[in-house]
């Protein structure tokens, strides 16, 4: 990108998603100007000294006044305070958009305060690490990956093709998508593994018959890939599962229908009926190394301290 | 190690386990001589092509017949077959040894063949990949990895710690424990989050409302990271869910009751409830990583084209 495509950007909220963007818009002079604005101060001094942004605002309405562009970074469930609080300070033909796991909730929660002749268009970049915060951020973590846009009817098509530059400027592909249909799809790829291993890591801290030192010692057969996710940020993921919640019990029943015949089948002896499975999940992975989804290097590429696999 | 500890290793199956420490022999010099034996020809002769040892049998029993160190390393399900075939060949005084997932079966299965004047330690070492196949081994994969062994009562003390030599010089420390112990922990490090792995890639598989192009497409939001489980070798576990299936039901069981109380916190709306697991499962990666059994780099160090993290 030769010129910046906007004139100035606020960043509401600075954390892993905020501060990733920070750095890619001075990476790629998508910006003029950067903006960012988080109710925290100490997150609010940790990113000026970072110098992630032009100018820092713990008020995020004087952080939106004359920003052309308003990406809000924040947990789904500040969605609704943050629009209501920026409503005022937003400049007409602004683009507003939000980064959040879920859609059909925050349209609802931020719609309404959102002025007419201001261009609301949610988002979902499928991008992000188990770590979180200002500190946390790259400028590559959108690079080759996915970013959602859930337009409603009506949508201004000269703003969503601004936003959709925007992303791909980021190193992103953005596909449309409806919100309803995005829910249902993050419910499935996103949501349902990250509670399944947030389940499973509760569990295994659980047990009495078990040691927590012998969970820790010997994780490296299997348990420790559930860690990651078990890892994420908390009140993300309490908003996640707070506000899509119908998609998620839809597929947290399917997950448990299908445990139970799993179940049956340990507990009945059919090898048949597990190898079968077993066969079938292992052409998936396949297909996500091939689709350029994930590394085909053992262990996920993991390292050892000499740089060989297996660690 | 200055010089070899065994004469000769008969090493019987030469997947990811045999392989490896074929390869880790030789680097380490730890036998003068090592034989390989795979019921299948093709196999076999991959092995032979990789030069991983100095004989090759597709008997397992014309294999063992010299050797001072037997270590069987097939499916668990297999275990039994492979005792009753090289029971007759084994030396006076040998040692045999396993590599199985799970300890309890395995010995019921092999200790009724292996003659009295023959000592027979159970083993496990806790290292791989989801990768199998004599072209999948590493010489690094036990470094830094834990090697279970099981002994039963009575067991020679000299055999013991000479075949605890032989791990520690794959690079491995070792661990004494009961069988029936053994299972249950790997029960729950290991074989629950395989079967985890298995049902919600098979879940995510059988969707109507969201195709299996867009699971794959969105799949680096979270499910990926359980692919990798998930295509790990079919027969290995099928053997592991048929062979250990009482303490992998009580896993289970804890697992789904864990999980119907998730649910019903989302359904509910207990976002406190919901903040509370969240916060705790995420201490126990830190701690796997203060222990060197896991890696601290996000998205466990998995690389994109550039060598920069995110992909």
């Amino acid at each position: 990108m030769s010129e910046p495509s906007f004139r100035r950007v606020a960043l509401i909220g600075i954390g892993l998603i905020g501060s990733s963007l920070a750095r890619v818009m001075r990476r790629e002079t998508i910006a003029e100007e950067i903006v960012i604005s988080t109710r925290s101060q100490a997150t609010l001094d940790r990113a000026e000294e970072l110098g992630l942004g032009d100018r820092y605002y713990r008020d995020a309405r004087e952080a939106v006044e004359g920003a052309d562009l308003v990406i809000v970074c924040v947990p789904v469930g500040a969605c609704e305070a943050v629009a209501e609080q920026i409503a005022p300070g937003l400049a007409p033909g602004a683009i507003v958009t939000d980064a959040g796991s879920v859609k059909g909730a925050v349209i609802k929660a931020m719609k309404p305060y959102i002025p007419d002749n201001v261009h609301f268009i949610a988002g979902h970049p499928i991008a992000g690490t188990e770590y979180s915060g200002p500190d946390a951020g790259f400028a590559s973590l959108f690079e080759n990956r996915w970013c959602v846009l859930t337009p409603e009817l009506g949508t201004d098509e000269k703003a969503l093709a601004k936003l959709t530059a925007f992303w791909e400027a980021c190193g992103s592909s953005v596909e449309i998508m409806d919100a309803e249909h995005h829910d249902l799809v993050l419910a499935v790829v996103s949501h349902l593994p990250h509670i399944i291993a947030y389940n499973i890591v509760g569990t295994a801290d659980d047990l009495e018959t078990v040691t927590k030192s012998e969970v820790i010692k010997y994780s490296a057969s299997g348990f420790r890939d559930f860690t990651r996710l078990a890892a994420s940020d908390p009140t993300m993921w309490r908003d996640v599962c707070l506000t899509n919640k119908e998609a998620i019990l839809e597929m947290l029943a399917r997950f448990s229908e299908d445990l139970s015949a799993l179940q049956r089948a340990i507990r009945w002896g059919d090898g048949d009926r597990l190898f079968d499975l077993f066969t079938r999940t292992r052409v998936i992975r396949r297909q996500l190394i091939e689709a350029g989804q994930e590394s085909a290097a053992p262990n996920f590429g993991r390292q050892n301290d000499r740089g060989e696999p297996g660690e």
